[in-house]
């Protein structure tokens, strides 16, 4: 069964860098991979909050969530910054 | 060519979810991945803070850094801790 991975940023250079680098080495076989750019899809913000994602980029590993490095906090990408 | 991951980390319950979690996501058909204890394998702290590692855990993808939520600080880790 394939697990779910969902890249969460918000466009800054951090966040580039790791959904390059990072994304390129997960195991697509096993993995299935969503972006989620939170500046354009903005009706996601809650979604991300809700499963405890305090800072962009954050990958959210089948459920667990792993903040990458730190670009923008959630605070900063809800305010529009 | 294999890509390399290196993972550091220091034992600590964040680093092991990480470790598990995340190092599971990886390709292991593109990424030989090396796994770093470095409050057991002291003489790589050096190693690590060349790479930009100033938390743990976190891991070095084919020489990028990334910090992977926020385990211990790499002084932390110096300092015994």
């Amino acid at each position: 069964m394939m697990k779910k991975a969902v890249f969460y940023h918000a466009g800054c250079p951090v966040c580039i860098a790791a959904e390059q680098q990072v994304l390129d080495a997960l195991d697509r076989r096993r993995y299935q991979v969503e972006i989620v750019h939170l500046g354009e899809e903005r009706s996601r913000i809650t979604e991300a909050e809700q499963a405890g994602i305090q800072s962009v980029p954050a990958l959210l590993l089948d459920g667990a969530t792993f903040h990458i490095n730190f670009g923008a906090s959630l605070a900063d990408v809800k305010g529009g910054a």
